[in-house]
C-alpha cells in the first residue's frame, strides 16, 4: 500500500512528519510519502523521505508569476506530485496540462475526484493514479471505506473501464490501520491522508499503528 | 448529421438565424439547431427553430447571482445545452455538476474539450454527446476535419472506449459542407459552428450550402 | 430610497415579483426594482418594472460562449446591472471591464463588495454605485443595518473618501421596513434585497411593508 | 529607488541573480529584491538577498492544498510578497484576504494592477505600496515610463488621491537606467522588472547598469 500523507497548509513541522514518514517507510513494507508546500519541499526532500508536491501548474518555463513549475519542484526533491485535490480543483484542460507538465518533469502523478465518474474522467488523462475523496468526507474522521465502501468499488471500476493501468487509492476519513486495510480490500492501492498523521502529537506512532496490520 | 449553431456573442441578428435554422431544418434530413445567449433563448425558441443553451452552472434553485440555472434556460424555450465550451472552460467538478443540472431540467447536452484525452475524459462524465473542438483552430476558417482528421477520429476512439452510448461531434473551422461530409466519414455525428453561419450575410444559404451535400 | 430586489435562482415566479414591484414603485416615493435571471429579464421588462441583471461579463460583440454580454441584456429591457456580488465574485479587473462594459450599454451599475475596505476599492473604479453587504449576514434575516451598523457606516465613509458622487447602497438580512429606514439613516441611499420579497407569500405586501415607513 | 525583480518561471539560476542582487544593493543606494518561485525562497534568501514571494493566497493555517500561506513563505525567508501580478490575477475579495495574511505575517506587500482606476482600488485596501503595469507592454522592452507616461503619473495620482501613504511603482518594459530615472521623475518609487535581469547573460552588469544613474 501507498501511503500519502498531505501536510496541507497545517501549523505543524514538516521535517518531523517527514522523519516519521521516512522512519516508518524503512521499517516496514508499505511505501510512505508526504506532501509539504511548495516552500517546504526542498528541506523535506533532504530528509531522505520521499517528497511529493500538493498542486503543479499546467505551464511551462516563461513568464508565469506565483505559479508552481513542476520543474521547479522536482528540482527541489520532489518525485510526484498531487493535481486537482478538492481543495485545489482545477478546469478539465488545467487538469490535462497539469499532468502533462509533472510527466515532463518526471513527477509521479496522483490526480484527485470527488465519485466515480470523475475517477473515470481523470483516469482518461493518464495519469499514474488517480484518488478519490468524497469531499464531505475529509476531515471528518469517519474513513471513505466504512462511510461509503461503494465509492471506493465504484471508483475501482469505473477507473478499470478506462485505463487497466492507473492505480487508484482512495481518501478522506482515514486515521486507522483498519481503515488502511479495508481500503485495500475494496480494490485500493494506496491512501491519502492528512490531519490523522500531520497532526498527530506522535507523527511517527501514527503512522506505525497506519501500517502495523499491513 | 445534427448542425449546432453557436451564435456566441456575435452582433448578429440571432431570430434571423434561428429562422434559417428553422426553415432549412424542415427542408432537409439534417438537424439543425441554434445557440443563443441566455437573454435571447426565448424568443429565439418562438420562431419554432432548435434552441439551445451556450451554457448551464451547476447549481440548483437558490441563492445564486448571475449564474444560468438550467431549469431557467429550459422554461424559456431551450432543449439542450454546450457545456464546457472551450470560451467558457469549468472545473471538472463543475462539468459533473453541469451536466447533472442539466439532466434534471431535461437538457440535452453537448460537453466541449481540446484533444481526444479530455474527449475521453467528459464521456466518462455520461453527456448525450461530446464535442473536440482543437482552440486553435476556432474562428480559423480551416476545418478540423481537414487540418487534424486524427483529432476527429482520435476522439471518436477515446469516446468509444469509455462508452460507445455517448456521440461524438466536431467543431473549429468548419464552413462548407464538404467539412461536414468529411467530418461524419470520420465518425463524427454532428458539428459545431459559429461564424461560418452567423456571421454570414445569407445565414440561409449558408446553412443550405451545408447541408446540401449529405 | 432605491430598493433593488435581486431574484437570484430562487424558485418564484418572476412576473408576479415585477408586477408588485411595478405597483408599489408607481404607488410610492420609493425606487424599486427586480434583477431577474438573464433569460427572464426580457419578460420581466415587459411588464413595465425597473429590470436589472444580476452580472455583466467584462467583453465585448465577439467570440465568447456562455457569457453575459452588456448589449444584450440593455436590449433585453435591461437598465442596470448588479456586479461582483458576493455570489459571483470577480477578479478586480474583470470588475473594470464590466463596469466599463455596463456603462458602453447605458446600464446603471451597483457592485456589490464585503466591507468598506472593499467598497472603498470599487468606488475607484467608477460605478454608479456600490452597495456593501456582509456575506455572512446575507439571508439571515439579521439586516446589517442592525447587526453591523459600522460596516454600512465605514462603506459610507470609505466610499466618500474615493469619489464623493458615488453612492452607497446596503444589504444582507433586510426584510422590513425598519430596516430600510435604518440603512437611510446610516448613510445608505437604497438596499439590496432578496429572500425577503421574492420568497414572500405575497410580495407585493412584503414591498408595501418594506416602503410604509419611508 | 525600489528594484524588485520577478523570477518568473524562468529557467534562470535564481542564486546567480540573487548573488547579484545582493552584491549591487550593497554597492549602491539602490534597494533590490528578488522574488523567486515558492520553492526557491530558502535557498535565495540564504544568500543573503532580499527576497520576496511572487504571490501568497488569501488563507490561514488550515486545510488548504496547493496553496501559498503568507506564514510559510516568511519562514522560509521571504519579507515580502507582490499580490495581482497581472500574470496571477484575483479576486477583489482575495487580494484583500492576501493582504491581510501578508501583513499577518509581517510581509511587506505590492500589490498590482493594469491602470490609474485599478491603482485607485487597490490601495484602498491598504497595501504598503502598488504598481501599475499595462498588461500590453509585460516583455516588451519598450518602457512605460515611455509609451505611456500618463499611466504612470494616473496612477500615482489615483493612489494619493485614495490614501497618500501608499508608495507606487511601476513596471513593464523596464531594462535601462534611463527607465528608471524616467519613472522616478514621473512619481513612482521604484520599478518592477523581470526579464531585463533575469534573462540577461550578466544578471550583475544588468542591475549595475539599471541603478548607475541614479
Amino acid at each position: 500500500m501507498f501511503i500519502l500523507v498531505n501536510l496541507k497548509t497545517y501549523p505543524c513541522d514538516p521535517i518531523e512528519v517527514a522523519e516519521a514518514a521516512r522512519d516508518v517507510n524503512d521499517e516496514t513494507d508499505a511505501r510512505i510519502a508526504v506532501a509539504p508546500q511548495a516552500a517546504d519541499i526542498a528541506r523535506v526532500a533532504e530528509t531522505g523521505a520521499e517528497t511529493w508536491a500538493q498542486h503543479v501548474d499546467p505551464i511551462e518555463y516563461g513568464s508565469n508569476t506565483g505559479h508552481t513549475l513542476a520543474e521547479t519542484v522536482a528540482d527541489a526533491g520532489a518525485v510526484g506530485t498531487l493535481i486537482n485535490h478538492s481543495e485545489h480543483r482545477l478546469k478539465l484542460a488545467d487538469i490535462d496540462g497539469s499532468v502533462q507538465a509533472a510527466e515532463r518533469a518526471d513527477l509521479e502523478t496522483v490526480v484527485c475526484a470527488n465519485n466515480p465518474a470523475q475517477i473515470g474522467a481523470v483516469t482518461a488523462l493518464g495519469p499514474d493514479a488517480v484518488a478519490v475523496e468524497p469531499p464531505e468526507l475529509i476531515g471528518t474522521g469517519t474513513p471513505v471505506s466504512q462511510a461509503d465502501p461503494e465509492v471506493v468499488e465504484g471508483a475501482v471500476e469505473a477507473a478499470e473501464n478506462v485505463d487497466g493501468d492507473v492505480s487508484v487509492l482512495c481518501g478522506a476519513g482515514i486515521s486507522t490501520g483498519e481503515d488502511v486495510v479495508a481500503a485495500g480490500e475494496l480494490g485500493s492501492e494506496g491512501v491519502l491522508l492528512a490531519s490523522g498523521v500531520a497532526k498527530a502529537d506522535d507523527p511517527e506512532a501514527a503512522l506505525q499503528d497506519l501500517v502495523e496490520p499491513l
